[in-house]
């Protein structure tokens, strides 16, 4: 049961008033919107509301703001450290019915979409212009969620991560201001990075309600190739020296042998039980060819077998999709278990120790844990599999994840690539920047919502 | 005079303790930072403090904090828009001793420097690594002056801003507290994204202490080359196709035929006095063939005159000095001027009108005012030359410039690409952004320095 005091009859009155049926205090409904893709048991909010517009979004807000009311924005619900559940009661915004492209400026290769458009529907949504969307965690998540936290994957090695390709944000604030925080020019020197402060801030500091987005031009030519290897050590050593040539990789991926196993078995491939990485190259018909040649150069000295090739859109389509259900396919290795994901990210030089390091403590430990990642950043996922019911196993995996952030931020590194904090990581997030750091982040929190309205309890405590 | 009460004899003393005959109160030494390149009339400062170190500027901020002395962090004093103006008297914080490349990571391809670095002496110290910093805003900026400014320059349309080049900050706050922004992980998704919000704080957050940037190998291949053209139009439009094509260009600058006439001048260089482009390529050889073939037929077809090549090193920074030098060569069109510099920047589709409108609107002005830019991201400059005596010369000129403010908002774009707002942009700021958003960022600025200490006057009253 919530130790959370219940919603005032008043507040639902009013806010029946506004959404109708379009409101749902249903157990169902709450339950759905109490969950994400993490391990956290369920923390339902009161209430969950679907809105359809801006002005929905504000009088929402501002009833929050009056009765007081935690108020936690929901997109994809595919987010991996328990952001979207209602960790202190209160109203769930769900955002899924802003789902409109709302422009599409193909000359200056920009969007703009609502928070519930996904990043599928925008791709299918520019398929007659010739752009795409690059930002793509695996999940089909929803701008809101993206922009909230900093999400990245498999492209961003080449196209950068949402840091790079939000151009401007429209935010609602927890007084219910609509606030946009740019213009769609390229660069701007106008005052504080106010997109940059809400990309990443995991919904508690407003509620994204427009995003403009950088697209790029699909390039002429697209490669995509696997290769196996050994070891891990090979694999990595392979990427390390592709990023320090300068490859323009447009996509790098680390794939263990577990990984692969669940892979083969969930998505009928053939691929040997070895470490693999997935590429992708962009370019030119030539700079194609010049990138692969050098690739595959860097990857057989290394130890790697000749590359597969995945020529036709289809056969990309087919490897992608797997790499994509790996989160899948590997809790198919173990029926009935949930998943603690790592994801730490360190410098590229350090990346093979890291990784080698976590092999071993994982071996050690006997965890189930396939290993996968976005190594061309230096960025990858353990993803331990894990009885939820079994407090010793969760606790193993915690520790193996503690053991595993301490090794990143040693060299350099952070606790989080890209899942963001949540309120999972709260505590390595001091370790990682200091609590004076920590400190600033809470005074911008304070002075944006003073009464801690928006998605309380994550990131920090406060 | 100034209007500010004196500085307390306490403040003086303790500051003189603690940095002997580094403490200055010198009028020469006053006046001189009490200016930057704006046309602005000098604000001098009460005194200079002349740092060494972070502990220095740590207990130099803890005593303005004490004694509520305002403070204005001051590096190369290139900044356009009076930024190093002590606009509210105080202690002026000389960052120039604080000048160490203090690690360069080659294999991570990162360097971390003192905020009295210049982006030169940087890439002096990168010369046998084969890595380059390319944020170049022209003047030999200190890095803390690029970090405060957000600063971009000719390379920013392949490289970015330093928004995209900065990994992490080390800042001294307003209570003196040393924090540290982020890790040297290429990207993370731990908490608020304090690095992007002090990048183009402008001084008003805190002082930065330490900066991680990023490098990048230097192209295998280089090429530059100037192409004239009949008419601004049909220049610009080149741009805007090579840009919508995707061309990976490395720079893209527009030099109008009041700005060659200048160069020629000033560089001894002997162009037809036409509107150029002047470019540079980076790549693989092959590569760079690939985009100057495609470039050069877009100029071609639309009316450009074949391209003038600087192959080797010696005539490309020839070339590029002359670029540089474009401001200095400017102002001898019009001995004893001082300049008043636009800064808009507007999405490519609008390009080619902003900039031909602006060219119409200065011809009926008959203002002396060349037009350079950075235009593959859409941001040009308006170096107005006038008599900073003549009332009616400024004001001819601010006028102009509201006015072309007024048409780069009304396409979306913005007041300041990457100059910054300063002293001089505080109501184009509204403008463009609406007092909901500034007001964001007064409470922002309000959380993390209550007493306004740092950098007082800037980016908005308060």
């Amino acid at each position: 049961m919530s130790s959370h005091p219940p919603l005032p009859p008043e507040f639902l009155a009013s806010l029946t008033a506004l959404l109708g049926d379009r409101l749902s205090t249903s157990a169902a409904v709450r339950e759905h919107h109490g969950r994400d893709e993490s391990i956290f048991q369920a923390m339902p909010p009161d209430a969950v509301a679907f809105v359809r517009n801006t002005a929905e979004v504000v009088a929402t807000v501002k009833m929050c703001q009056q009765y007081r009311v935690p108020i936690v924005p929901y997109g994809a619900g595919s987010s991996l450290e328990g952001h979207t559940l209602a960790a202190r009661g209160g109203l769930t915004l769900n955002l899924q019915q802003m789902d409109q492209v709302l422009t599409i400026h193909d000359q200056d290769q920009t969007a703009t979409v609502q928070p519930g458009v996904t990043r599928k529907a925008l791709n299918a949504a520019l398929r007659d212009t010739g752009l795409f969307f690059p930002v793509d965690p695996g999940a089909d998540a929803s701008f809101g969620g993206m922009c909230a936290t900093r999400a990245s994957g498999t492209n961003a090695v080449r196209y950068g991560t949402m840091r790079e390709n939000v151009l401007n944000l429209t935010v609602v604030t927890a007084d219910g201001e609509v606030i946009t925080t740019g213009r769609r020019a390229k660069k701007s020197a106008a005052g504080y990075d106010l997109t940059r402060l809400f990309v990443g801030s995991e919904g508690t500091l407003g509620v994204v309600v427009e995003a403009t987005v950088r697209t790029y031009p699909l390039p002429e030519s697209i490669l995509a190739a696997v290769c196996a290897f050994p070891d891990i050590n090979t694999a990595v050593q392979a990427v390390v020296q592709s990023i320090q040539l300068g490859v323009p990789l447009a996509r790098c991926e680390f794939v263990d042998s577990v990984a692969i196993r669940a892979i083969n078995a969930y998505s009928k491939t053939g691929l040997p039980e070895q470490p693999h990485l997935f590429f992708e190259f962009h370019g030119s018909a030539s700079g194609v060819r010049e990138q692969v040649e050098l690739v595959q150069e860097i990857c057989n000295e290394g130890g790697g077998a000749q590359f597969q090739w995945a020529r036709t859109p289809e056969e990309r389509t087919k490897l992608w999709e797997a790499r994509h259900n790996t989160y899948f396919a590997a809790l198919q290795l173990r029926p009935g278990c949930r998943s603690v994901v790592t994801d730490v990210c360190v410098p590229i030089s350090q990346l093979a120790e890291c990784v080698n390091d976590t092999a071993r403590d994982l071996q050690q430990s006997g965890m189930l844990a396939p290993i996968v990642g976005h190594v061309g950043d230096g960025n990858f996922h353990v993803q331990m599999l894990v009885d939820a019911a079994s407090h010793a196993e969760v606790e193993a995996a915690e520790q193996l994840n503690a053991r595993l952030v301490a090794r990143a931020l040693a060299m350099d590194g952070t606790c989080t690539g890209e899942h963001g904090v949540g309120l999972h990581k709260q505590g390595f997030l001091i370790d990682e920047l200091g609590s004076a750091s920590v400190n600033v982040m809470r005074q911008i929190k304070h002075a944006m919502d003073p009464h801690n309205i928006m998605n309380p309890g994550k990131i920090f405590a406060f």
